[in-house]
């Protein structure tokens, strides 16, 4: 087996990124990488966040090297989208069970390949042997509080989701064996869960109009919960409201079966987000200009927990009982 | 079992932790942390790196959360004192194979008992279930241009190590069972296996003193040497010079034993710099004056590559073959 020293070297030094950002004094190659801040983040504020995959938890055993490493980022940059943060910097801890070269190489292209769509540079790394398990500390910057956080949203504002809602879910269950999908739809619906799209144009967006902002990892109710709970307020959305795929209308017409998986099935990574009413006006017309997908879902309340009426009528959102597959 | 968000607030809240820095705008508990640097870092640069410590590979599994806690701060502690970094903020990356509480309260108690020794505040964590392995991404600063880097290094400068050296790895061959160890040391012994001491204090003293420095976890030849191939130098080092506690004199006698421990063991964390020579007399006695132990083992040269002389004769190090127990 190749030492840590030459993995790192062959697959994750930045000759292979390419990339190369002015904040960073010194990267990978030392005991830790030291960063700029004073001329180039003066008047920002550091992000951070770290998120772990593990195969067999995160993602199916079989999934391919390419998307295992593009997840990987994406929900880490899901969390910067979700702060409002440009991402800038990351740290990757990853433990290996052996020295499969060709897996290597493709994860590392997948890894970077996503890391200089966001001009991101690998700063830190630390490679392991054991079950396959993948770290990422991710490091973004905001204007000073200009950050997008859960515990602000207010009474009146309105509920907003961005893309849409399920797919992800309905990829897992079929993969799980729970359902069987039409064939014209596996392939948008896999690249859904495996290749989730960081709302991070939105994200940076969301700065100047969002009350309050998260990611849907969870599942769209759990994380609108995190949201109300830390506010101290209520939520009703509207079932009718949630956005879904034409693919996934186009597999589900049965209710009992999409309910669970639009409202509690996690790893679509699209923002749940609020807008105070005032700013909603300008809010749509700016998405529509830069053509980003959101749909108004509901309202935030004064009385607490969150309720989902479809057909005026509240769905029992405990019985749903969906368990989706993220630990 | 407990859901992650239990596991997170009840062990891993700031609450617990006691910690509240200042630089601190919005700790754990949302999509990620916000962080300060305009007022409080203003004309330092951030230093950030990762180690991850997995059970039977970094320590044996019978290890006590106690003692796996501390090590996987102070390893990454270790990495701040060889920059000369003031440690500041971490992220914890945690994988649980299941829900101990007695286990996480233990864990969680040390952690956080170490991290408050440095003013440290845990400002982002996930859990994760799985074979248990714990990633820390760990922050501090710098003055700006004063960090202590591995390719900086002079001929003629002088090389030094911190404390004594080969202790942990005599810790680990007992438990290896390749050595038994006397009563009356084991104790000492196992507690530098277990609780590698971070060199922090020795490592702000040296941004005025060393030309480069790095910490020892691979072993001192193989440290010493990516200090020396980065800087594009050689070094030869003085067996005799090189530090042994008194508890690892008194357990082995045998130079054929003795070597490969102290030259190619790893897991000491101590310190390995280089101090040009007109600073030498300085820097002994501001050591010195401090309390703080360290011994000149050897000097830079221009002849690339790392020998070790025992009675004026050089060592094969290659044939020592040692093998540690870090992958």
């Amino acid at each position: 087996m190749p030492s840590e020293f030459d993995i790192i070297r062959q697959y994750f030094t930045s000759s292979v990124s390419s990339q190369s950002r002015a904040d960073v004094v010194l990267g990978i190659g030392d005991d830790a990488a030291i960063l700029d801040m004073a001329d180039h983040h003066q008047h920002e504020q550091l992000v951070q966040s770290v998120d772990t995959l593990i195969a067999g938890v995160h993602f199916p055993v079989e999934t391919s090297p390419e998307d295992i490493a593009y997840k990987a980022l994406a929900v880490n940059l899901s969390d910067m989208a979700a702060m409002g943060a440009q991402p800038a910097w990351f740290t990757l801890a990853i433990t290996l069970p052996d020295d499969n070269e060709a897996w290597l190489k493709a994860f590392s292209g997948s890894l970077f390949s996503l890391a200089n769509e966001y001009n991101m540079q690998l700063i830190g790394g630390d490679t392991t042997h054991g079950p396959l398990c993948i770290s990422i500390t991710i490091n973004g910057f905001v204007p000073a509080g200009k950050a997008l956080t859960r515990n602000t949203a207010q009474v009146t504002d309105k509920i907003y989701v961005s893309g849409t809602i399920g797919d992800a879910a309905l990829a897992l269950a079929s993969m799980q064996g729970q359902c069987l999908l039409r064939e014209d739809s596996t392939s948008y619906l896999d690249n859904k869960l495996n290749r989730p799209a960081a709302r991070i144009g939105l994200g940076l967006l969301l700065r100047d109009f969002a009350s309050s902002c998260i990611d849907i990892s969870d599942g769209l109710i759990a994380d609108l919960e995190h949201i109300t709970d830390n506010s101290n307020v209520g939520a009703t959305i509207i079932f009718e409201k949630i956005p879904l795929s034409k693919e996934f209308n186009s597999n589900l017409t049965d209710e009992t079966l999409i309910i669970p998986l639009v409202l509690s099935g996690g790893d679509d990574y699209e923002l749940c987000f609020t807008i105070p009413a005032n700013k909603q006006v300008d809010f749509e017309n700016s998405v529509k200009e830069k053509k980003i997908s959101v749909t108004h879902i509901g309202e935030i309340e004064s009385k607490t927990g969150v309720r989902c009426l479809l057909n005026n009528t509240g769905i029992d959102i405990q019985a749903t009982g969906y368990k989706h597959f993220v630990g």
